[in-house]
């Protein structure tokens, strides 16, 4: 790799650092009650209106009008820890820490709100280390924290090692070696970072 | 580097699809006809807030008020050959290209309005291939056609090539070799990607 010293590491945002999960469900719950769902327990797969609409065809509609609503994005909740780990990530010699995320096709409300949101959680220095793109393949750093099981996009050999964090939609799966992942924030991420420092 | 066959373009937004300068100018006139300014053949340097603070102090904060007034992203005129090249592009055998923009730090009403620029005047093919970031050393490319003159980030070593476009901030510049210049869209900007092209 051409960089520097520094450890580049980029952090996913839906289900890394805002919990999107918890979110859509009870904001579901909320606008329809009388509606079947699916528990966080029960959660498979990355699509949740795949999910949905497994359940009933129709739910996915519905499904995607909640995470499409207005004050969706601003109103998720941290997922615990990830304020704390990225604060104390960004303040680490030889460390350059991104945010990287893949905005919704319908980009408002989504996108202005994944800006206040950072900028209301992490504060503006934040908001200058995110980026938005749907091809996450393109970005080059060492690590990458993302809740999504399999990153695809034009660059078949991306340079980053993906982590997978882990959230009620992936922790089923079996990871082959040499992946690896992140549990939680409450679990080492800094022994993850310092396994990628150069010798 | 780790790609494969096709070629990475990226191309910057501002000053190389969307004629940032010409709007500016026009939105300013239009919004403080009395005030002094600096036409489009006096421009020089990347900053246009850092031009009009040197004509007089406070018309830094009047020319900033300009650009991140509700509508000026969105109605800016694409530059002259900017949408015919780009859409010519995208069809190109083992070529993949990507915008790439950095948004400003005050982020609403620019960042929406950048999306839909891109929507309405290239389609949603090109909406899906749009890449925010402040930082562009990190993007893995070929080719970068920007119109800065000078592209820093956390990254001393980009991949791509940066293509210097011109445009009337940077066309007094003498580039050392071997850095190139587009001198606009109709120039032989195919030349410079089948340059760049693996034997």
């Amino acid at each position: 790799m051409g960089w520097g010293a520094a450890l580049r590491v980029l952090a996913d945002m839906d289900g890394v650092l805002a919990d999107f999960e918890a979110g859509v469900l009870r904001a579901f719950v909320a606008r329809f009650p009388g509606e079947p769902r699916v528990e966080l327990a029960q959660r498979r797969g990355f699509s949740v209106r795949e999910q949905y609409r497994g359940l009933r065809e129709d739910l996915a509609a519905k499904i995607v009008s909640v995470y499409e609503s207005p004050g969706f994005f601003l109103g998720l909740d941290p997922i615990p820890g990830a304020i704390e780990a990225m604060k104390e990530m960004i303040q680490m010699k030889d460390t350059e820490v991104f945010i990287c995320t893949s905005p919704l096709r319908k980009y408002e409300p989504c996108i202005p709100e994944k800006y206040k949101w950072v900028e209301k959680h992490l504060g503006p220095e934040f908001v200058d280390r995110l980026i938005l793109t749907r091809d996450k393949t393109i970005v080059s750093a060492d690590l990458l924290f993302d809740d999504k099981d399999t990153i695809q996009g034009v660059e078949p050999n991306p340079s980053w090692e993906h982590i997978l964090f882990t959230c009620c939609h992936n922790k089923h799966l079996e990871l082959k070696p040499p992946h690896r992942r992140l549990q939680s924030w409450a679990d080492d991420w800094r022994a993850i970072l310092e396994s990628k420092r150069r010798k």
